[in-house]
């Protein structure tokens, strides 16, 4: 790297970074507005105020740029419920207060008043709807969102049967999809509104069939 | 009617069947490959060699002939699961042999198999994803497909109540939920093979949690 070049790079870190911002925030914007098949790099680069190059500098599809823009927004989610505040890289969110009801309380609440917020409500259905249709999209979403929210669970439902919390026998998998999958059915669906109160009871029903049996 | 008619009666009645085929079949086979935003009643008239009136005559819109042409599909496999055995409309599929766990294996099994089957995949994938992305799409689903689904589990699951084979305080709803929402998730996101030991592992993990406590 020459000087002249060193001497810019605050200022190009910071055009960098207020670039990304933009094109994370227009390609959201866009995925909600108009889907996943209506949304290009070059729409996305227009509303972003940035040339098309700028984006495929940084990601080499469509596909790459909306996933991380929602991992972006996922981890913004994720460091307002708490994440942040265990000071690790990809924090789980989930707290162990060695109380796993109240834990799971806590974090499926959170669930909910996201799922209820429209600025993730839009770029989720968006991207869960391209997931269902294709294949290779939703392996992406699979490697990149699911799995490691799901190994947040296996986690603290680890540390659970450890601390005696759970029976032994749980298939700690089927356990953390009990938790998780009802609350996406019914907002995929809409069938019911997704209250507190229905976190609350889901933990209530789950964890009466892992605790450990006589 | 006049006489006419009348005879003409068979002959017009075995056309109009032919025709709803082939219009079911082109429908579900349109919004297979295509998704849902590009299916059009026109597309769906042309491959069923049928005018665009002749659609219009019966349903109102393309999410009216599409959900139609689903549930009949969907009852097609409720009458291979058996359902139709029972002589009644809308028979639920869901067997009450006395034993619990063995029918919701059964039908859960029967889920899997129809999960894995492209004549359910592409259909269900095409009108899920429509149903993530509009809300009215969603409450036409919910109406027709995921509540009268849900009710043959909640008629099951009562029965299994006033048999004192779940706790009393059991949220039936909640417990149809857990039996039918972590498959669904598997599904969407192909994240795991669905077996039918992972659909007994599944109802062995749910039937724990709504057994009646001493």
């Amino acid at each position: 790297m020459t000087s002249a070049k060193a001497s810019k790079a605050p200022d190009a870190s910071r055009r960098s970074e207020r670039s990304r911002r933009a094109i994370f925030d227009a390609a959201l914007a866009l995925v909600t507005e108009a889907g996943y098949a209506k949304t290009t790099v070059e729409g996305i680069a227009a509303r972003a105020g940035v040339g098309k190059q700028t984006i495929y500098r940084w990601w080499p599809s469509k596909a790459a740029v909306l996933l991380d823009a929602y991992l972006d927004l996922a981890a913004q989610a994720n460091d307002a419920l708490g994440g942040a505040a265990h000071g690790e890289e990809g924090a789980s969110g989930i707290p162990d207060t060695g109380d796993l009801a109240a834990d799971l309380r806590y974090v499926l609440r959170a669930t909910v008043d996201e799922l209820g917020d429209p600025k993730y409500d839009g770029p989720t259905r968006a991207l869960a709807a391209e997931g269902l249709v294709s294949a290779e999209f939703a392996a992406q979403m699979a490697e990149k969102l699911v799995e490691p929210q799901l190994t947040y669970y296996l986690r603290r439902l680890e540390a659970a049967r450890e601390d005696g919390d759970i029976a032994p026998d749980t298939d700690l998998r089927i356990a953390a999809e009990l938790l998780t999958a009802p609350i996406a059915q019914r907002w995929q669906y809409r069938t019911v509104p997704l209250t507190h109160a229905y976190a609350d009871a889901l933990v209530t029903h789950v964890l009466r069939g892992l605790a450990p049996r006589p």
